[in-house]
């Protein structure tokens, strides 16, 4: 009996894809059971939790590295709405047994890239087998001042409704990669078409933005279910409702092409999800310094309206004031 | 549209089956993308995940309220090993369709059941839909004294080698839980069948003695892959061996009853795993100390060896002081 005997598949795996990404302190080298964290002077730790399925939230063919930084990604979203600056991430995988070296070589690539450029390395976490599909979930770490996590409770009448970055692009990403005839029927250059997919394949959060909302915001979400929906969330757990000119919405070049070839596919856009941008209230009066540090944070963004009084649901103003009406309002794999 | 509309059918299951476990103030009754968690003064947070899933980990008709508390208990049980204290946990679900209702009724009442006896509030999470087997996948948290966290790392030659409870049970009770008809080859009542079916559906973590591990142990980990490949791991990571008295290895009655029939089953309960006992190292002088501390929080520990210098596999004597040679030191699903 000697040492290299003890090594199963998954403390393999470990040393090969995954201590490279573990050079926090506190995760040992993954050569714990647990990591330890000590917070920051005065900070709260945030903590998320998004789980992804093949299948489901990506597809079966989907590069290996991008969905490693999916699934990161949709959990920094989180942190970034919070207000929250990542300290590290748990990574539980699922591994069919289809995924071999190359697979585990290039998602933890991904990991790796993406750990890095968000400062986020990974503290532990769990492997297994699965006779399923592959399963990603991660928990995601953060810091806050004490108290100062953002929350969707808090948006007050008349503050406005800011929204980073465009909102659509991977609703119609999404399309486009379940049936690239759509880019035709779109009359869509091949850029542009490739361009959604990317932002439904790999979504972009905007943790540099975290600090910005952390000072200014009175409540916050990201945009994962769809624009529509998740303002409904945010405004019902404030006790508010709000009014949007849907005009003001910020779209990419890209979707005005294919919404001004079929309309109909504006409410894809609004109600489609998979947006990950945060989605935020802020005070009349914060407004302006709101917007100047977001330009220094080199994040857009666009207020779309404005909160009021009530508990009726959102109202979307189309052309001359017109409430439209979608037939749903959010996304549900259920 | 009306704010009922916008109820998916995760934020049904939320509002129906989670809510009542997230009382935790940092849990925002499950309102919010993320908690927020403020540490005790002087203290680190701990965090350990692991992942179970259908058909690998647990049996697939197994209780779903014994799944849900499986899936808790073995996180528990890496705090209980790493001297922390329970602060809460996060919970990702991927359900497949034929995860009704009833299922889900029985798997919370499971998960609150325990969350409430441990202390261990539900602080986050995420409910996904798969097409593959039901996986749970826990984070729990917990706190230590700033520093304190018990690793595998510091056992120093001349340490007594400690385990809780009783090591074997889990794995005789999976064989018996595959097939019956063992209990009658053992000569087993049905009484001691049952006890070893449970110790493996629903393990017991020592969470009451995880203060005293703290003060005393100079390394510690749970058990969970098998004793002797779990105490390889902990040697290799502090650089250290051990001889380890094979008599004086903690069993049941009924795992008794099982190896004085089939001798051969003695490896099977030192090498098979699911025993979520806690094994640690305790310097001599601190040995007093701990046997008082932890019989007062009426955790069983016995003294199964010594630490020794080497980075040699660990010794397992048998009769005579013979070693024992293993064909397999630990449980690995891959």
């Amino acid at each position: 009996m000697t040492r290299d005997h003890h090594q199963s598949r998954e403390d393999r795996l470990i040393a090969d894809y995954f201590r490279p990404l573990a050079h926090h302190a506190g995760a040992f080298a993954l050569e714990d059971d647990a990591a330890a964290l000590t917070p920051p002077p005065n900070c709260d730790f945030v903590l998320t939790k998004d789980a992804i399925v093949s299948g489901i939230h990506f597809f079966v063919d989907d590069g290996p590295g991008d969905i490693a930084r999916k699934a990161l990604r949709v959990n920094l979203s989180d942190l970034a709405a919070k207000g929250a600056d990542p300290a590290g991430f748990l990574l539980a995988l699922a591994l069919p047994d289809a995924a071999d070296d190359a697979f585990l070589r290039a998602f933890a690539d991904g990991l790796s890239a993406d750990s890095d450029a968000f400062h986020c390395p990974l503290l532990g976490g769990d492997t297994v087998r699965t006779d399923g599909p592959l399963m990603v979930s991660i928990t995601c770490v953060g810091t806050v001042p004490h108290g100062r996590m953002v929350r969707r409770r808090g948006a007050q009448p008349g503050d406005r409704v800011v929204v980073t970055g465009t909102i659509g692009d991977a609703a119609l990403g999404l399309l486009l990669r379940q049936d690239s005839v759509w880019a035709e029927t779109w009359g869509m250059s091949v850029t542009d078409a490739q361009t959604l997919v990317a932002r439904y394949r790999v979504p972009q959060p905007r943790n540099t933005i975290a600090p910005v909302v952390r000072a200014h915001a009175s409540a916050a979400m990201d945009v994962s279910d769809g624009f529509v929906g998740d303002l409904a969330k945010l405004c019902a757990v404030s006790g508010v409702s709000a009014r949007i000119a849907a005009a003001s919405v910020p779209l990419s070049g890209a979707a005005r092409v294919a919404i001004t070839r079929q309309p109909h596919l504006f409410e894809t856009a609004l109600t489609g999800g998979d947006d990950y941008e945060v989605l935020c209230t802020v005070p009349e009066t914060a407004w302006p310094a709101f917007q100047t540090a977001a330009a220094a944070a080199s994040v857009s963004v666009t207020a779309v309206g404005v909160i009021e009084e009530g508990t009726h649901a959102p109202v979307i103003e189309g052309e001359g004031g017109r409430p439209l009406a979608f037939g749903r309002t959010s996304f549900s794999h259920f």
